[in-house]
């Protein structure tokens, strides 16, 4: 956390060009309005520009038609907030990671540790499973048997990764992420639930990201699959046998039922919900809250809901939408005697 | 998992009708497109129909009608789906179980815990509760003081249950889940909230499944009671005093608030909100994501929300709710001016 | 649990007045229509009035203008409700603390536990961070580094608090709760993820309690506040560098996405979606399940969303809501065509 950087450093990290003293040193970051010298900041946003002019920062991200305004120097880039992102990579405090097991940890004598791998105390591993080189296991997760983990995939804390399961490389796995928990597989015997068993696991490729308290179920018959570059947020529902495409990012709250598929590069907003057994193209953007109930076979913005306002407008309003039917069936009675009358008119 | 079976015991297990070779070995199950000789299928959905013929199944379990297109061996029956949840029962890997407590595990030494039951590494047990025959509590589980978990019921991993809950037979519950938390009980004194002590507990019945990350509060003075045969998703949320009536599925991400009572045979399908205090019906099926405001005194299917659509087609047509009250006045003003010009016509 | 007070020490704790016999020996609550003779009830809802004459309660709480239905002694207040929280928490079981440090838990060198402060087995506590007096940390909990944690705070079990946290005293927060888990912050990188790294962290008030499985993300680059007084229900969201203002409370299920502020004296009921960047002033109130897109200047009360209804009356009415804009332009075009023909007629 003790970090410094020159600037002309941190222009070779981020991929921007340099405007000014490439010696000057960089301690941290800070936004436009609170930074102070010595800390770097980003404009990326019509919004803050009143802060621009004024800010006190050594130095500022921003793109080249912006840079007429900087009061000082800048890393000038056509994606502020991409460069933004390397810069704070660089000032992140690395985890803590001493290579070894905890004498706390339980591990089956029948797992695979790699020697640079790295076990915190109170986790459980179980028979069969190979942990690989750099990965960092947190305090208190638990893993299943005959699980894979990836080259660099850190499990922050507390995460539970069941039998089978098989995660790739340089991922991040959050608190009280679940995965390859029993998909609801339910047949009806009269009235009684019988229990489908979940005979499938869990794919999950490299460089994902999975938030605290996403739960992900194995798959029925195969595998439900996470593809590389996928990035979900907290508290996601991924169901059995779903399929999320490369680089689909979704955020909060999302749950996804099963068997759907998601293609690559969509973007799902906070709270949405899917239905199962449909597909959504590729380069699909479904809006917050919104509910997906067919496939989505072109790519583009999908929106659902009726948003929140003033309590009496809703209820004066809302409560119409069960005459819709009867208004719309009245209009047309009465476009069809309004043009009698015209016409008796002429 | 190495498991085999000949077509007749699968007969005999699923109760349907054997037509072929009751000496088959079948070593798997599979879906119809990718099932190879030495597997069995199903076939339970008109969707699926061309794939049935090709099928490279040993054996397919389906419904009478459907086997004249069957190429192969068949398991006949009514139910194809409830026979194919018994075979793949079969097929599910045993989860391992050691009877004893791990010498990690924390057992309080006023705890009863069976002989013949499995206590893993990291699982914390306090006084006074007592873990009955064959119960499985996995990795790092949380029990805490006065529990009782009946026969046969398996904690997978990282469950966390409170004080004074009592835990069935047969029961499964996935990781995360956390029962018996308090309630959200507060009483306002001049814009401060005061908690209301949850004094009451959790009961849940036999045969009952949770989900990962699911959370069920415990009640303000009576027990939240969770019936016979009740099977919940994932991240589930269920509020003090809450009432679940035996053999009700639902699906993940829905939020029951407190004291709401559901009757016995119902579904509530994925991110459905039902409010406080009131009663939904046995036999009541409730739509994904939708919204029950009142009690349902009714089987019945409901539904409400608005799906998602392009999102200009939203934008366009959504806004119009607002002025829903505004166009119903104007058609019912103009029903009444038209039906006046139409007299002074005649 | 075997506590028992006399009827007047119930009317100082509780802060309404005794009207009855002070000496009377109370040993627990319940509903009006199942106390039993040694038993205090409330009388807070018009809907049970029939309980009251009927009761056979020791004493109920309720207000001045109830006492003459009371057929019992009575604790009389402006705020049966407020009084009844007091009173239940006479009789709420003390919670087992022994201080000290149990012989499972994994506690750094460099990590300061008072002496009075009590660490269940199983937790795991990183360098640098202070647990202070009377602090509970039950069983399975896991601490970063450099995380304080105030006065008489309560972790019940199985909570995740990450680096740098800071949570203030006499909180109570409950099983699988994760604190400072990673904002979600991504930049595209030409159809790729790159992660914003999170630097701030999260701070937590006095009095504050966070239900089960609840999240709250560390801040981007300053923290996420939660203001003394706040109440957070289970299954709920807090985006990275959200802001809750003092005494709001929160119901299930609700998600809170990034740099939204919201006011002190709000409450959101359960599976609220709040979308980022916005503001909500101080006592706004929002009801259940509905979406905030917009900053709400003033305080009141705000609704969306279409509840459920027969599936049928949903499927006939909620279809023409894409129907809605050209029914309100036709209605507009029968509006002129009609002022046309009444002018003709005159």
């Amino acid at each position: 956390m003790a970090a410094t950087y020159t600037l002309a450093e941190l222009a070779r990290c981020s991929g921007a060009e340099l405007r000014g003293d490439g010696g000057r040193v960089i301690r941290g970051v800070e936004s436009l309005n609170r930074a102070e010298s010595g800390q770097i900041s980003f404009f990326n946003n019509a919004k803050y520009r009143r802060y621009l002019a004024n800010t006190a920062a050594s130095a500022v991200i921003l793109r080249p038609e912006d840079l007429p305004d900087c009061p000082c120097d800048a890393l000038v880039t056509d994606n502020p907030y991409l460069a933004w992102a390397r810069v704070t990579r660089c000032f992140a405090p690395e985890p803590v990671r001493e290579p070894g097991v905890d004498a706390s940890a339980v591990v089956d004598e029948a797992a695979e540790i790699h020697a640079s791998a790295c076990v915190a105390p109170g986790c459980v591993i179980g028979a069969g499973s190979r942990i690989g080189p750099d990965v960092q296991l947190g305090p208190n997760c638990v893993i299943g048997r005959d699980v894979t983990i990836g080259r660099g995939t850190r499990l922050v804390a507390s995460v539970t990764v069941l039998d089978g399961v098989s995660i790739g490389e340089d991922c991040l796995i959050h608190p009280g992420a679940v995965i390859g928990s029993d998909g609801f597989g339910l047949a009806n015997d009269q009235g009684r639930w019988e229990k489908v068993a979940q005979l499938g696991s869990v794919t999950i490729g490299n460089d994902v990201e999975i938030g605290a308290n996403t739960t992900i179920d194995r798959g029925a018959i195969h595998d439900t699959v996470i593809a590389d570059g996928v990035k979900l947020d907290n508290q996601i529902q991924v169901a059995h046998n779903v399929e999320i495409g490369e680089n689909t990012a979704i955020a909060a709250c999302t749950g996804i039922s099963g068997s759907t598929r998601i293609g690559a590069g969509c973007t799902l907003a906070g709270g949405v919900g899917v239905v199962g057994h449909i597909e959504l193209a590729d380069g699909v953007h479904v809006s917050g809250a919104s509910v997906v109930s067919r496939s989505l076979k072109e790519p583009g913005v999908y929106t659902g809901g009726i948003l929140a306002m003033p309590h009496k407008v809703w209820q004066k309003n809302v409560a119409r939408v069960r005459q819709l039917d009867d208004m719309a069936r009245r209009l047309k009675r009465l476009e069809k005697a309004l043009a009698e009358l015209q016409n008796d008119a002429e």
